[in-house]
């Protein structure tokens, strides 16, 4: 495979090149260069809506393996503001990371979270979910906000459009997502801060196909695939990713958001992805659920209490090296915080090591493999 | 001053040295050797009461300058039950903390936490303060449940009477302390667990007295100071801590049980007290209030929100040498995890570097600087 490598004009530090593939799917084996380091894709980036991984310090986050983090624009616009996070040189400097963090621009969480939610072509107004006070987001605010917070990845401001949706609301949201991808293009002025596209479109393929065109026009240095874990099934994901990935430029990082199950992951990556968000690692690892190669494991069963073995044979992470089953279930059950804790720790590594080996398959041209050594991913 | 080096028949695994004293106090430097380590004394206990220091993994612990901790009979007798912990070879192969650890006998807390606690001669009958179910502790069963959990230092059961307290009462509970002091005794068979007896006797100068010298008679390894931290004022506590050491083997490590504020460990170290545990560091941190040795920071307050300082400038802990003020605040506001788990890495690396310096301030003779370098002690 040819070594594809670029700069795109507003981002002379970043670049992405692409190293392998894998020739019985359209995966791809790729590096993204930051201005605060290499993210090797496909990648899985944790999330870390509110600056923080829920429990875990950044040493412990690096411990995983993460190379990337995300932090939610929404969450962020609320507290503590983007002009104190600004104050502290940004969220790397507010948070204490120092390898490359994505914000996302805040649409889908105005519309999942906040109340009273009203779109014009001009923007959105909403009230705040924590104080009810009202606030506006726009393409140019959007944009204003992601340059305080200061992330290495930002996002265009879109519209995501609900699931299920008629298809004129979609229609919609695609030419208003277009015309806003334009707006953020010329508010963005970062050039340390590159500014990633998102197709939307639904499950309508025409609507997909002419929202991946005229955004490919206004030559971004990465595209995302957004609405896409909005309720449709698996299936219908897949249907999408079955052409989408091929209209996005080839030297282009593709970044699927808010995905998903390892299954999801697997499947995207043989299509073309490159880039994943999830808070299924963290979520499901408060909730006691770990995730392992043969599937899922309610940590506060019964079955687990003089269990002596780790959370799942042969990982790695700190919680399978250091504690039992039995001890992880207790904190669960008397509730102590280092349960979720250390079912964090793992689900993030786990979904760390599976990147790992997807990536390595592919460098061998056999990311068949994975499916015989993750039975989860079938 | 003489070195003094014992082994007590029961446990010849354990030893305490005294290697310094105070010449313008009562302070001792001494070294508690055990099957799990050498503690340092002085020394500061955290609470781990359900097998876990909130928050905290045992490197992060470690970390904090931490050499045992302490963890509760009563919680862990409930849940997840003794024959659990012991599955596991102990508390700790559990816990997956291989220094020294510190078990209470579970009388204090069935008083304030179980539900219709009954005293007898014969012991307590009490009521889960989890699932109501009907349980009974005596002199015999709190040694096996601490034989059980397999710390290195476990406490006789006694009676701890509350505060204020009628003097009759208090004269019953010594008199019951002392017969189940020595019923723990003979009960005892671990030979790599030192049992410490506990001096009851409320603020009852003749009480604590009879209770010191017939508890001596019984040769413990070690000696607790009890029900002093249980709603007397610091004068109080320190008008018995004026006499009480003095009455102790000078070879015997002395405990004070559940002290205490800052204030309180250096005036019991002058008074000849060698070990502490309190919930206090990380409770406190818990509500975001931080200790410093200019007396206490409140994380959350708002003059905080842009401040780039640690929590105390020169501290050498995991948040002070990663976190501003203004994110340890932030984590607090939007109920973050971290904000506990930072601020409790913080206070109990407070309490570990006020150790480490009245230690050597002890082995300099001139504790006395105590009360400069820590203004918050006076």
């Amino acid at each position: 495979m040819a070594r594809a490598q670029r700069s795109c004009k507003d981002c002379a530090v970043f670049s992405f090149e692409l190293t392998a593939s894998d020739s019985g799917s359209k995966a791809r084996r790729g590096r993204l260069h930051t201005p605060h380091g290499v993210v090797e894709t496909p990648a899985f980036i944790p999330v870390g809506t509110k600056a923080s991984v829920k429990g875990l310090t950044p040493s412990q986050i690096v411990a995983t393996g993460t190379e990337i983090i995300l932090a939610n624009t929404y969450h962020m616009l609320l507290r503590p503001g983007p002009e104190v996070v600004a104050e502290f040189g940004g969220l790397h400097g507010f948070m204490g990371w120092d390898k490359p963090i994505l914000t996302d621009s805040g649409g889908f969480q105005i519309f999942s979270l906040a109340s009273l939610a009203k779109i014009s072509d001009e923007g959105v107004t909403f009230r705040s979910h924590i104080d009810g006070a009202k606030l506006k987001l726009d393409p140019q605010s959007a944009i204003d906000v992601q340059n305080k917070l200061g992330a290495d990845i930002i996002m265009a401001f879109d519209q995501c459009p609900p699931y299920p949706c008629e298809r004129s609301q979609v229609e919609e949201a695609v030419s208003r997502t277009l015309r806003w991808a334009q707006a953020c293009r010329q508010a963005h002025t970062r050039e340390d801060q590159a500014l990633f596209g998102i197709v939307q479109g639904g499950v309508y393929e025409d609507l997909r196909m002419r929202c991946a065109a005229e955004l490919c026009e206004l030559d971004f240095p990465g595209y995302a695939i957004g609405g896409l874990s909005v309720g449709e099934s698996h299936e219908q994901m897949m249907e999408v990713l079955d052409y989408l990935p091929d209209e996005l430029p080839e030297d282009r990082p593709r970044y699927l958001m808010g995905v998903g199950m390892p299954r999801d992951i697997v499947e995207a990556v043989r299509r073309g992805v490159d880039m994943f968000d999830c808070v299924l690692p963290t979520r499901n690892g408060r909730n006691a659920q770990a995730f392992t190669a043969n599937g899922p494991v309610k940590l506060r069963n019964e079955q687990h209490k003089t269990a002596d073995q780790p959370i799942e044979d042969g990982c790695d992470c700190h919680a399978c090296t250091h504690f039992s089953r039995g001890y992880i279930r207790h904190l669960f059950v008397v509730d102590e915080m280092l349960g979720p804790i250390l079912a964090s720790i793992h689900n993030i590594r786990f979904y760390q090591r599976l990147m790992v080996r997807i990536r390595e398959l592919i460098e061998q041209d056999n990311l068949q493999a994975i499916y015989s050594e993750y039975p989860v991913a079938t």
